[in-house]
């Protein structure tokens, strides 16, 4: 089975049979595998937020396709975005996302949009009206370099990472685990991270302290893949349970839902919470678990120096796997 | 006649003979003819103003002609320019546009600038400082990606597609309203939009209300080269008179020149002037007439929502051409 | 002999010959011949601070040798970057150089790096731990463009400029004149200039008020260079006497190391030296010689305008040579 879908947005709206289609792909281009070439196309990648990694891994990603990557920074580039339908724009925003939409599939062959969420309400923007918009105005593909639920591309690398690592993943025990910093995070890469995990059929383990649970029609989503797979789903609120056996461990923080937007009480709820985080006695408990993280991590406040430093690591392998998995999107997207 | 000037810096500065055949590239490039390569050729193309048609299009029209652009952000990549002939410069600029200029034209092939207003005068503005002292200093071509009096591209793409839209333009109705904003525009757009019809020989309805007539050396200037072409000019300062009938309508909100760079006096003057709005109703009683605007454009503020996705509608194919019509004009200026 | 150093990081730290190496090949790259190619290589060059020159000519001189460069404005493409070894990192800086450099490794095949000095410190400053560290954990070669302590492809321009001028350099007298201007500046390009014509074995002579010697280490690296190829180093106070009989006159501002980052006490300093500015009447006094500068230069406050604007100016030489003398170098680090 190949990739039939026009966009690349979640890997929530893909079966698992596709998203093992892209992961084939990836690590046959790492092998040195040439795949359909994108020459003559252009992707125009839309940031409206900052990024390093989604930047030059877009870039080379088309360059090493043949084709090319135009960027647009939007707060400086674009004009301030309408994305109601039927507004009286008397006000802030200077051009519909119809028009933007609709110029710039004149222009180029996909688009690719990070727009991260507002933090004022979650089911506000758990819509992910930005990419969502796009892509219904846009007739060209539109590719997801993370929105407020997903951050798909680095899903992808994750589980193209975790199978060139383990090879089988049926059944094998992916923890995913909840870290503290001063900061409340998107919930983009945890989802994105959980999905890939139940595509690939893991006994995927969630570690958060309690009130800290993701979007629950992901969480549902995610159990429903893992078990089609062979897999499973379990919650645990204390680390070092969810940790010890584990094949995985990827860390990440995020903000709880309860509270989006509420920088404060965030700030007042975690107070306790500095504890979790990956360390090497952690990693010791694992089944020679390896250590994961979508970059940018704080050191020795999510996970420890002598884990990163260490041979458990698999970051760098991850960031790497951004471009393989990226020139497997597009092809399929793009190149069609 | 092929067009032989160094520069590309407004529609007023050429002959007709020459405009038309750029318009003729545009339309045969787009037709899937090849124009004369740019391989090895690099264009600079320096922002002093945000843009997304105008970076994306020079980006992409340099890479069909087989060159490159490289962008450059005035406001971060720059140093403050001085422009003053003599000055003693130990005050806040720190580079004279002679050696910004000297330097650029040891770099690349020809540059493209966009330097919007100042709105302080009119007079001052009218000058055109930026652009023009470029194209004094620098050995090569200079392009105007728009300035206080011109956007001589966006008038070309404008006259490739009513030319492809109408076939023979001769003494053919344009209407150019103004329309309201709530902020005071440049007056560039409307002027090379005039200009465009004008070398179509077009008969040119100009609609505003009273007090916001464009500049009176460039209205003299499109009343010659329309009435050169077998057109005319007329200003009208009733919207529906000067729609009735026309085959092409244009709307544009600007600033009134006696209000120059004075935004409280410019609100309260167009505080009555909301009605100046393209509706459904007004393009009903053109003959057949098709809808153009620059774009970013105000839904229902500059035109309404009926018209915009409605079958008159011509502002994608507008900005589409301005690839095109920028392949036109590259090919004539950076491939001699 | 050629050159041997995986970095291109300052100067101070090749051999002469390595240098000389260099310039042979800028300058048969720029008479046309054709230098090895970097086809399917990236360079990633990384600005902490603004650019317009370096910018365009690394792009430039990528291109020319079939390559690509990619750009990264750190400010905002890159998260706030921690350089402690061991740090907790519960603050403000939320990526380690460690995984920074770590990623970019494995996205490009070499880094090229911008980062001026901080101001608080001459100690601090003159340690460059962002290019030092980033040369330190990266596997790719790490190229300075510009430093708080060189500014190496600025220096290496300027020999290649002098080299083709005056063919044999050896005891040809040289002369870096301190010059007013209203700001405190770094001393990158002072000391690469100073180091690159002490490289050419010239016959050095620094001219700067009592107290602004630059750096004493690398004062005392140039004379051990000039020494050892055939010149020597001397300090002036009068510059006039240091500018008669030169052949090359390079005009520079720079701070003073004893008020390094007390903005207010530099200003007082200098109060009385608006006189260090060459003036034509001075050039007449030299040998013939040709006035040199890195640019962006303030006119009729650093130079006089009938110095840049008559024959013996050479800042566009320089400008234009810093395309082949980072050609020379690319080449040479990256093309391994």
């Amino acid at each position: 089975m190949a990739f039939v879908h026009r966009d690349f947005l979640g890997l929530a709206d893909y079966a698992s049979d596709e998203i093992r289609f892209l992961i084939g792909r990836a690590l046959d281009a790492k092998r040195g595998k040439r795949l359909p070439s994108l020459a003559g196309k252009t992707l125009a990648a839309i940031f409206f937020n900052p990024s390093l990694r989604t930047r030059l891994s877009f870039q080379i990603a088309m360059d090493r396709l043949g084709g090319r990557a135009i960027l647009v920074n939007a707060g400086s580039d674009l004009w301030a975005l309408e994305f109601d339908e039927g507004a009286v724009m008397d006000g802030a925003t200077s051009e519909h996302v119809k028009e933007a939409a609709r110029v710039l599939d004149r222009y180029v062959d996909a688009l690719a949009i990070r727009a991260f969420p507002m933090f004022r309400s979650w089911d506000q923007d758990r819509g992910d009206t930005v990419i969502r918009s796009f892509a219904r105005e846009a007739r060209v593909p539109v590719i997801n370099m993370e929105s407020a639920m997903e951050h798909p591309c680095q899903g992808l690398a994750d589980a193209v990472t975790i199978t060139e690592r383990l090879g089988t993943t049926t059944a094998r025990p992916f923890c995913l685990t909840w870290a503290w910093h001063p900061k409340a995070l998107p919930l983009a890469v945890p989802h994105s991270a959980l999905l890939a995990a139940a595509h690939l059929g893991m006994e995927v383990r969630l570690a958060c302290p309690p009130g800290y649970e993701p979007d629950s029609e992901t969480l549902a989503k995610v159990k429903e893949l893992a078990v089609g797979g062979g897999g499973g789903l379990e919650i645990f609120h204390d680390q070092a349970a969810a940790i010890k056996g584990a094949q995985v461990v990827y860390a990440k923080s995020w903000a709880s839902i309860a509270r989006w937007g509420d920088a404060e009480a965030e700030k007042a709820a975690r107070k306790e919470l500095r504890g979790w985080q990956v360390t090497g006695r952690a990693m010791e408990t694992t089944a020679e678990g390896f250590f994961m993280h979508c970059l940018p991590v704080r050191r020795n406040v999510v996970v420890a120096d002598e884990v990163l430093d260490g041979p458990a690591c698999a970051v760098y392998d991850e960031a790497e796997n951004r471009i393989w998995a990226q020139m497997a999107v597009l092809s399929a997207v793009v190149g069609r």
